[in-house]
């Protein structure tokens, strides 16, 4: 790049960014400071403001668009070798229990925690989850409508099984517990068969 | 009492239990502060820390857990009138989007906020959402199985209607919009009605 970007600043960038997804995850937007996000990243603390000048805000929402993003290619990969959608539905669920464990219950999805902070707080960071949340739906809207789903009932249903894996999460989080997301996941597949037309 | 507690200082006491309720409702945990619940609350700063003695781990504790004995008394009161559980469970979602409208996208549940933010970092609040969300899946099962939804499939269908309702209304805040609450009305009945013996 003309500034003189190079690799290693590139990658430095890149780690502040994960940084900042992977602590956002467990701590929420609110309760991560930047000086943490520097030393989970092992970038001086001064380099932070160089990349991201608006600071925590810029960050943040840099955070949710692009954790936004790996996780609607995410959606797209686990669903695509399914011709059924309520099994693939159903499957999702199970492995997000999996996620979960691997994770110690830091929350699966990057935006989740952020998403209710910001909701009232920050109209900026608001509306980046919104886009993110608002990309997933329609992906995977346009996945139950390839799978039978008819008209508008495609992207509502997407959009209830999002919520109902988000919710799974949260009680999932909380009880420090799998149980919550395994069981969603046959409620999921409901959800999905109860849109689907008869027969 | 004999510590000489009039009703004066307990009305104090509740309401700033009142402010940090409505104030996590917006902000979060992490981002209210307890000069903001004083004065919030029309209290001296100081008699937070009297009421209050461990701080804002304490209050916040409390407001988990008696906003959790409210929400508790809710759900009874919500559904008692219904003899069916599918249109108890649909109309209760058309309510909860009739509420979010009301507080102006304010998180109607009043500890989803909290439970992300604490769940990997504050293990006593941790365990308190806990104990609330099991509070209302138990309430919520009891109706579900007097309703005839047979055995364990009663607490699990209570538990999925929740993280529903709970992730419907994270999507609804994030948009500004309460579409995702109403459509989340019909998967709740789904659910519900996939729950129940044939016929």
């Amino acid at each position: 790049m003309s500034d003189g970007q190079t690799g290693s600043t590139h990658e430095t960038r890149q780690r502040i960014v994960r940084a900042g997804t992977e602590l956002f995850r467990r701590s929420g937007y609110t309760g991560t400071g930047m000086k943490q996000i520097a030393e989970a990243a092992g970038a001086p603390f001064g380099s932070i403001y160089h990349f991201f000048p608006g600071g925590k805000a810029q960050l943040g929402e840099e955070v949710i668009r692009t954790s936004g993003a790996v996780y609607l290619g995410l959606v797209a990969t686990l669903m695509a070798p399914y011709e059924d959608p309520v099994a693939a539905t159903a499957d999702a669920f199970t492995a997000a229990a999996d996620t979960l464990l691997k994770l110690d219950f830091a929350d699966p999805c990057p935006i989740a925690t952020v998403a209710l902070e910001v909701a009232s707080t920050n109209e900026a960071l608001r509306q980046a989850t919104s886009e993110v949340f608002d990309s997933w739906i329609e992906r995977l809207g346009a996945y139950y409508a390839a799978g039978g789903i008819p008209g508008p009932a495609a992207r509502e249903t997407a959009a209830s099984v999002i919520a109902l894996l988000e919710g799974a999460f949260m009680l999932a989080r909380a009880a420090r517990s799998t149980a919550p997301v395994l069981s969603a996941s046959g409620a999921a597949a409901a959800i999905v068969r109860a849109a689907l037309p008869e027969g």
